[in-house]
């Protein structure tokens, strides 16, 4: 029988201000040839320290339109009964749908193109996958705060994803402004690795995907890593893309403006990184929102 | 009889698209003689164009210093079964504290000084009293919206509140960043009188306070706003003052970080806008809330 050693520990006893020293690499340059990939130099040591590469201009205003109509298609033709469709905590308005690479060859194409999956591989050092891929949205007037996590501790408790070795990318579909709830990263934060206090419930993905209560890291913890580091807000116009480290402590307000905010959300994990058996010990999350193949 | 005619109808039936425009003047100068008041020309004109005044540097470090210790003094010693306290929609936290200048001598002198209430009485062409006075907490991490509003609507129609002749001025007393939910204005919305649909409840304040669902403009009408004028953010350091107009329509977002943005809340009315019988036909509101002498 094979030990199935956690490298980071969590959903214990623990106390509200633990944190640990993150133990792998948070940029994978050395396995691949210098200058063989599309970041330079300052690009992957931007990533390295604040955990985030926020970039613009790869998208043609056409493709972001093409992008930006398909969402509005897929979320006016989703299926409330469609376990990959989640509703707002109040309301019955569509506030993510999930795994869209399989039901929309758009979508894929973009997740698979030439112009994001490279920046990924050369972040991560080698050939990659899609771990979880969304449509997030924001509707304007009544879209709902998302809480701060580290998304790892949750991949890892609830995946079983071994190591910090996956990425998120965002694209934003509408301009995120200061004021209509962009996504806020704390800058470093996912050097540290905050365990989360609470026992996983079976099945918690069926609440924690509408509105999260375990997995979340204390407010004592959320001080100290905002005291240290601050707050970046990810603000820019319709195509603005933002990769950032599975670690990375983020979340976002919620929004009372007329402006919806719309992002298209997919993770890349490393082909070395594949799931094992959840450290939280309960059965895995459905294959569509942690890829398990 | 008196018939009392009402300049502003609201509360009754509307169409989501309707609005007026606004027939009181935004700056009453001409009483004053040139050169009285502490506001220049360009100050008046900018009030006027956007319907607030956004001032730094008016409150030494020393006096913000006695402001905050007294706030919290205020806060901690808050009894939850006076009317004055009201507190979160969800939890115990204390959200808002009512009429405290009745309640403290600092924040009553801070109201009458030579330093704030001038401004009122330029702008608004002569003297003015208390209308309403409070301490709104925006605790970190949990602070809940505030959805748009124009003070005036409520005051109009709840109060009794003739004419638009009164401002607000609010005092921050902690930093208010793009992220931790601060006051958003349409600048140019207080030109237009928005009607709100529904009929006003019996004690409809015992709600409202804690979250207002009657008295809100529809989304018409305030996508039509903000597609005119946009959003502006009052974002500063402790001790930043903004005096807005009665009608401006405003609101703010949550706050999930842990920066608590508190900030002091005082209305001046002019002597010639005393109230008279709610609008709505209703009982008046509680003095705390409308000073009716």
């Amino acid at each position: 029988m094979t030990v199935q050693t956690d490298a980071y520990p969590t959903r214990q006893k623990t106390s509200a201000r633990d944190y640990m020293v993150r133990v792998d690499p948070v940029v994978y340059p050395s396995l691949l040839e210098a200058g063989e990939g599309p970041l330079d130099d300052h690009d992957l040591r931007c990533f390295e320290e604040k955990g985030y590469l926020h970039l613009s201009g790869l998208l043609s205003p056409d493709y972001l339109a093409t992008l930006n109509q398909e969402a509005k298609r897929m979320r006016d033709h989703a299926d409330r009964n469609d376990d990959r469709v989640v509703v707002e905590p109040t309301g019955d308005q569509v506030r993510s749908i999930f795994a869209i690479h399989q039901q929309s060859d758009i979508m894929a194409d973009l997740m698979r193109s030439e112009t994001l999956a490279p920046i990924a591989r050369q972040l991560l050092g080698g050939d990659v996958y899609l771990h979880q891929t969304r449509l997030n949205f924001k509707p304007g007037f009544e879209g709902k705060e998302f809480y701060w996590h580290s998304d790892f501790e949750t991949w890892h408790s609830e995946d079983g994803m071994p190591r910090m070795r996956a990425l998120s990318c965002v694209v934003a579909l509408d301009e995120n402004m200061v004021h209509n709830g962009p996504l806020m990263i704390v800058p470093g934060s996912h050097k540290l690795f905050i365990p989360c206090p609470g026992e996983t419930p079976e099945n918690h993905f069926k609440k924690s995907l509408r509105k999260q209560e375990i997995g979340v890291p204390s407010q004592e913890a959320l001080s100290m890593l905002v005291e240290k580091w601050g707050i970046d807000s990810m603000v820019g116009p319709p195509g603005t893309v933002v990769f950032f480290d599975c670690n990375a402590m983020h979340g976002s307000n919620g929004n009372i403006t007329p402006h919806p905010r719309n992002n298209l959300f997919f993770v890349y994990n490393h082909v070395d990184n594949r799931l094992v058996a959840p450290y939280c010990g309960r059965s895995p999350r459905p294959e569509f929102i942690a890829h398990r193949k």
